[in-house]
């Protein structure tokens, strides 16, 4: 196992900080809490949005904590969803009054934890609601999951229902915008290789030297199927064409697209396969009306990389091109 | 060699289609020449500035080619210089008659390819400087390079530089401040893994499980010293060390930190490093003023990263903060 790391136990402690020292100016880290909030928190008249799950997606979630996306990220051991009683002191810690919004991802942990997290909110007088993402098209009912994953999709929730937050919209409101583009964005993922948790100390899961695995969630999940090498025109075929066999565009229907790095994957590869996509979809009359590529929701050092589609309307057009400014995430 | 891309020849073409599909909004790219544009350049009343160098340092450079950051951004051949004409055509697109910058970084083919392409431009009644980095303090005359190497460092200058641009300064002007950076700011950087070129196919060198590299440069020319694996605080300490022992830094005095990861090195391991970077400085009573944590100047797939640190003034300071908008560096 080659990390750049001081002790597998003390990760994600040794990660939070070094977050809090290098982003003064957007968020704080709550005393004895994993939690990452704005640093002007809690914003008066304005829903809050909290989000989190395990650690060892970075820059999700705590890159995408600022103005226009989230209000506070709760960030749990590696690939291990946060106990109720973090995400509880995240609603806390940022409610106006105005209640907050807790964005899942759909893994069973995080889904029970959270919404224990929402009964002791409730419980305070806090009003909480939740919206679950699951945008990951590969397979239903994985490890650690009844239906679909949830996966690099959420980062778009952030930002849309984050957008909607800003405008002063009601709780309901701001649910009803995450809720929307949970209902128009999918995703799929690929792998070349494996990722190390920390405490563990070895991959995952293998894959030999010519081999790739297509459909692998962001944890290591099983994908659909392993095969050999294919060029990333072909990766890229895959996954747009599994894509659009669940969620059917028209021509002339626009959509975001977002290329995403699992972490040790080049931005140049990266690039490479959205000449691709963006070929296949200008074939089929789609048009990309905006483009995303980076590093958005990795996996430890695995190597591979995941293709979303947003379809967009005009609300969430300009929801997307609303301001947002966060370490990781930056509209202008 | 695991990589997602279509052919070893291709990527350089790929990788720039793929970029010109995903940020329209910001550049396109010049007809026959691997060359990004600003969309709107020539910029009237404005120098330009070029920057450019061998393929698989993504994003640099194409990723900063926008509103406060580059005009133009030249790519060679993997790891190559790109060839006099190339950057002859970048210069001649670009210029809107306040002159053009060329920032180098220094290796001896991209500076005599930048320098013949200087001599092209100014026949043509172009007026051209230029300028070199040489921020890595790890060692002299190493492969490829008479002095010290070129490599994160760089992405500060294009900004700062680029901000200076902005405010209608002459080149003159512009070309001080550039080499105000240069002089003001170190890096340098370690790698756990090596990177293959693709043409090649094979690591450009290789590394123990157990062992790493100090002082690294980004296409893998030696450092100072391979050693077993350290922690992530002594691998900081180090590079700390030895910038401060390079450019002398008194308490009180400001500075800009960039941790860049050089592609394989997961997010959560940058913020790791920052951590520690963060601590030694503020033990030494010298103010981080700002703090860059990410993949700025990559190495393909190499695991590693680099620090650099930039000493700040008023200038320097107001110049970081003006407005940039690129696709890969954006400050609001």
């Amino acid at each position: 196992m080659k990390k750049l790391i001081n002790d597998p136990n003390l990760v994600v402690d040794d990660m939070l900080q070094g977050i809090a020292y290098a982003h003064p100016e957007y968020l704080r880290k709550l005393d004895n809490y994993d939690v990452l909030v704005r640093k002007d928190s809690p914003i008066k008249g304005k829903v809050a949005l909290v989000s989190g799950g395990g650690s060892g997606h970075e820059p999700a979630h705590g890159g995408y904590v600022g103005k226009g996306m989230l209000d506070a990220a709760v960030a749990g051991a590696v690939f291990t969803s946060p106990t109720p009683d973090q995400v509880y002191e995240a609603a806390k810690a940022v409610d106006s009054g105005e209640g907050v919004l807790l964005i899942i991802k759909n893994y069973s942990g995080d889904i029970m934890n959270f919404e224990m997290a929402k009964e002791m909110a409730e419980m305070e007088g806090i009003k909480v609601d939740t919206v679950v993402v699951n945008d990951d098209v590969a397979v239903e009912n994985s490890t650690y999951t009844a239906g679909r994953r949830g996966i690099a999709g959420t980062v778009l929730v952030h930002k849309i229902a984050g957008a909607k937050a800003e405008t002063g919209a009601s709780l309901e409101e701001v649910k009803n915008t995450a809720e929307k583009v949970i209902a128009n964005v999918r995703s799929m993922g690929m792998a070349l290789t494996s990722c190390i948790v920390p405490a563990a100390g070895k991959p995952n899961f293998t894959l030999a030297e010519d081999e790739m695995e297509i459909g692998m969630g962001i944890h290591g999940e099983p994908g659909t199927h392993k095969e050999k090498l294919i060029t990333a025109d072909k990766v890229a075929t895959q996954l747009v064409d599994k894509i659009l066999a669940d969620m059917k565009l028209n021509s002339n229907e626009e959509v975001a697209v977002m290329i995403n790095g699992l972490a040790a994957t080049p931005h140049m590869e990266l690039y490479i396969i959205n000449k691709k996509v963006s070929e296949l979809l200008n074939e089929k009359g789609i048009k990309v009306y905006k483009t995303f590529v980076g590093e958005y929701m990795t996996s430890l050092e695995m190597a591979g990389c995941s293709v979303t589609l947003l379809k967009l309307d005009q609300e969430l057009k300009e929801l997307l091109d609303a301001p947002a400014d966060t370490p990781a995430f930056k509209v202008i």
